[in-house]
């Protein structure tokens, strides 16, 4: 299917896509032209076909986009056939919440393990998994194999735990502390979600109206 | 303090270097060159003198840059000394652990109420807050006159419930739903979290490793 690299910027713009072709789907659409899907994304339609051609072959002159084809072909590129064995790191109010609320298999993810030292939560059930003792993490991936990691860990905790789990072949991070693991291990894959950050950018734009976009 | 405005690349690195200088100063460090401080955060040099020149006077020559002051000067700039009243919509997993979780206060937000629809959830507290039936949101709101509201509601309930927030005086959006609200508010700050794209765009980086960064 992939016939050249694909850029950061478009990879960046996949799930957005994704999202909505899924949403278009659902509703019963089955094609829908760049200048439609362009307006309802609040893009240009010449920014839809650029980053479209790259996958080759779903747009049609005068026909438009087939979604369901599309949606699968970008679920495909982003990985999705593919369940990525998953552990969560941290099962406070945040990492308890994440694994209730997300929907990790339609994304290429099997959550398969729940960890954390606090005795009072370990042996509850998250998700239908039993919060484990960290304790017995070395063993449960030498069993089990997981490669990414959600870190919902104290900041102050990340960095030795990031290393014993890279040790133990964990490739990628959803990372929600504020330490920033790219800088230690550029090898693995880490998507941050700093929602601190975003709070105080919503500040900035709340606090100086005209600047706003 | 401000001379001129800041371009909107900045304002998004802010948060991070006021994070950055948060840590620094908690350690009990004075003052940084801008060439560690870049080590440190994986940047430039000239992009930090750039980005922090915006705001005249706090880096000289053979000194480095006084943090706590510096940190006081962005914090001063993303609209902390004005704490904007914040409403919680959506008591759910994922709303109750943001209440939980979040440092609003040092962010320049005071959260003043939590509302859901669910029976079995009004009443319960969250936060110091009792969470309250989203049928007094009218009144709450004129009384009490919230500027920001967080959402943690059904997609399908986004734009009926943004459409009533912006007519009662909500000028920003923390939203963790999946609709699109800039394109309908093109004048309401809007900080989206798509928690969803996150993991996304990393199960395409654990698919195509070589592409990583």
């Amino acid at each position: 299917m992939r016939k050249k690299a694909i850029s950061a910027s478009v990879i960046k713009r996949l799930p957005r896509y994704y999202r909505f072709l899924g949403d278009l789907s659902l509703k019963g659409i089955e094609r829908i032209s760049s200048g439609n899907l362009a307006r309802r994304m609040g893009v240009t339609a010449s920014q839809i076909r650029q980053d479209l051609n790259c996958f080759g072959g779903f747009g049609q002159q005068g026909y438009g986009y087939n979604i369901e084809q599309l949606r699968l072909a970008i679920g495909d590129i982003l990985g999705f056939s593919n369940a990525k064995k998953t552990i969560l790191i941290g099962a406070g109010n945040l990492g308890r919440a994440l694994a209730a609320h997300m929907d990790f298999a339609g994304k290429g993810y099997q959550l398969i393990g729940v960890f954390d030292k606090k005795p009072s939560l370990i042996g509850q059930v998250v998700s239908d998994l039993p919060i484990r003792d960290i304790a017995g993490l070395d063993e449960f991936c030498r069993e089990n194999r997981p490669e990414m990691a959600i870190l919902c860990i104290p900041r102050e905790e990340t960095q030795e735990t990031a290393r014993t789990l890279v040790s133990l072949g964990i490739r990628g991070f959803w990372n929600f502390t504020h330490y920033d693991l790219s800088v230690e291990f550029p090898d693995v894959a880490v998507e941050n979600v700093h929602l601190g950050d975003s709070l105080m950018t919503l500040s900035y734009h709340l606090s100086h109206p005209k600047d706003t976009k």
